[in-house]
């Protein structure tokens, strides 16, 4: 990618930082710019790029409850959760998300990244193999990359090859996947995964940041697999998608979260949650509880989308839960067609290199429990008028 | 540890994840077992143990801003900073912090954790050598291990050991140091490294968690150590001590930082920070801006509280910011300290391996704007009636 060909060495007489002017000048040649571009409070957009499934993040009461927390805990927990970071909302939402998913613990982070980076290098080692879906999330590649195991990464959604993975290593072993693929919005087969770990002795690790609020009823892949409240998975979650907050957890068998909270790094040195984001995720359990049909409705409106695309010819995946990808190929032909959207009205995600692989650039589209069958016309109509030639 | 001499292996026979147990009988045998437990909203005790350095995390000001951005912009900022999750919040809170810092361009995490993670990656690579301070934060050497280069770890706050580091190894090099190390809460010689770096056509990358708020009047190290607006130095601070909210930022040159943007994976892949994180530390730098006396009695009681301690024979490290670390020396013996302290009504904070080396467990203490002069005498009398024999 540059003269001297290495990823990011300075030639002779270079100022020290001078390379990332080539790598800038490289994004720029190839359509890999990104844009940090702030959004309004108050936009007459159609929202189909956030994570705000079921519109919690506004719900007057989730913002009520992180206002009351701002003036009873402060707007920080003020130290590591061992010192002075955990408060009784921390622990009050690790108790009802554990008894939302049926787990015997929950534990919340500051964020699903560093719960993920937790969860695979505390239950992993230098004697273990992490059999890992080739499609898996940043945090999950960063977690096992800090796990100093060996990684074995497997093509994705094949039960299969996890099963020729595992019978060619020894415990100790786990697999690693997500449970709703973030980009694509298809499904892993957890009872598929869980049999196949189960016939080698393997532990079971999912990351259901997208499951939470929008499978089972929105208590998560764990529910809608019907796996129980196994001895040999742990799931992760976070607090910044369905819940509309911020914050992740682990959640699992108590001793294995209690290992966690000894020798996560990312707990023990990292400052906990803060209270207006735990109690904002408390409020979004609470209401998810009481209101089930949301989750419901995220799907309904998930394969409602999915149909009027396809009627319009325009491709997606078929949606496990509340995503669903456009494939478009050239980055320079996503974002142009995300911008046209959203001159239209509509905002989608558009998804580039690194974040897909090279030539696989797409849209993302994610469901909202809060929009209706006119929407979901309008949000097909769009992309089908702006559709590249 | 174990009987199969392996950190976490199964021996034969054992279930999945039977090996935490073992783990845990190592840590309660040893005396570092660690508890999670929660503090109350109203408390009667003295806290020494938060890194809540100026009180802004209960500031009204402060709690008013938090409840106000969970109202205007909602709880969660609901995307990536590059798809729905940058308001203007975050982007004035960009600016002002770089405006204070006297750096181009400022780039907003969810955490410190998440920011040191993106600054070592980033601007390093497989090509470069990275000499890395012995006493550097769990973040920072997570960054290390992340970001594939050589790493030299050179010992603590010795800028000559650098030198010899820096002559052995050749450009791409960057200098890898906190401004005032968390745990002993002594300062690095951030002149003396720049200018070692300079010699050697090193880039310089400062962790100024701790120095952020309490430093150069509160505009933390770079200003307290005179180096203006480096074109080879950056620096990373956490919005989750001083500031009292929670969330992290790179500080540096534009070039630079746009390329973090582009980059960091813990940005690309990460929910930005929730709106009331973001409006609480902006109105902590509005505040601190106002009232630049706090940064000033910080450290006033700081070196109040080492003197008073030092009259009653406790000895703790001088301090160079607002933290100060008592050596102890064997775990149970720290643990049974602070809890002496905690029953006679103050809160400090206790430190045990892994988070420092073996056999150098250690209280740690922390300054407050807020603490008067009765309130340090009245610590270092319970910190010396309480030490162990
Ligand atoms: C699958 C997956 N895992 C983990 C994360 C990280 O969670 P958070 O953004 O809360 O850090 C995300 C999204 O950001 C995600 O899509
Ligand atoms: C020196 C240092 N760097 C980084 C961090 C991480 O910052 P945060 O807690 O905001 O993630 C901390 C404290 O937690 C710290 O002490």
């Amino acid at each position: 990618m540059t003269a001297s060909g290495s990823a990011n060495g300075c030639s002779a007489g270079e100022a020290v930082f001078d390379w990332v002017d080539r790598h800038a000048r490289h994004r720029r040649d190839n359509g890999l710019h990104r844009v940090v571009e702030p959004r309004r409070s108050a936009e007459d957009v159609l929202d189909l790029a956030s994570n705000d499934y079921l519109g919690f993040a506004r719900h007057p009461t989730v913002t009520e409850a992180a206002a009351a927390a701002a003036r009873r805990w402060g707007t920080g927990s003020t130290g590591s959760r061992l010192v002075t970071g955990t408060t009784e909302l921390h622990t009050t939402l690790e108790a009802e998300l554990a008894d939302l998913y049926g787990t015997e613990a929950a534990l919340v982070f500051s964020s699903g990244y560093t719960a993920n980076l937790a969860l695979v290098t505390t239950l992993t080692g230098a004697d273990s193999t992490i059999v890992s879906d080739s499609g898996n999330h940043a945090s999950l590649i960063d977690g096992c990359r800090l796990s100093r195991a060996r990684v074995r990464v497997v093509p994705h959604a094949d039960p299969e090859a996890v099963r020729n993975a595992l019978a060619e290593s020894s415990p100790p072993h786990v697999v690693l996947s997500e449970s709703v693929f973030s980009v694509d919005g298809d499904t892993a087969d957890l009872d598929g995964l869980l049999a196949v770990c189960r016939e080698h002795g393997a532990g079971l690790l999912v990351d259901d940041a997208h499951g939470l609020g929008v499978l089972g009823g929105g208590a998560g892949a764990f529910s809608a697999f019907g796996l129980g409240a196994p001895h040999d998975a742990l799931a992760a979650v976070t607090l910044s998608k369905a819940l509309g907050a911020q914050g992740g957890a682990v959640l699992g068998p108590r001793r294995v979260v209690d290992h966690i909270a000894q020798a996560a790094r990312t707990f023990v040195f990292d400052t906990g949650l803060a209270p207006p984001a735990a109690a904002a995720a408390l409020a979004g359990v609470r209401l998810l509880r009481e209101e089930p049909r949301r989750a419901q409705r995220v799907q309904e409106v998930a394969h409602g989308l999915h149909g009027a695309l396809a009627e319009r010819g325009v491709p997606a995946g078929s949606p496990g839960a509340a995503v669903l990808g456009v494939p478009v190929g050239a980055p320079r032909t996503a974002v142009t067609w995300a911008r046209s959207c959203l001159e239209h009205g509509v905002r989608v995600g558009c998804f580039r290199p690194p974040s897909v692989p090279d030539g696989a650039s797409r849209l993302r589209l994610t469901a909202r429990a809060d929009l209706d069958d006119d929407d979901v016309r309008r949000v097909a109509r769009t992309l089908a008028e702006t559709a590249p030639g």
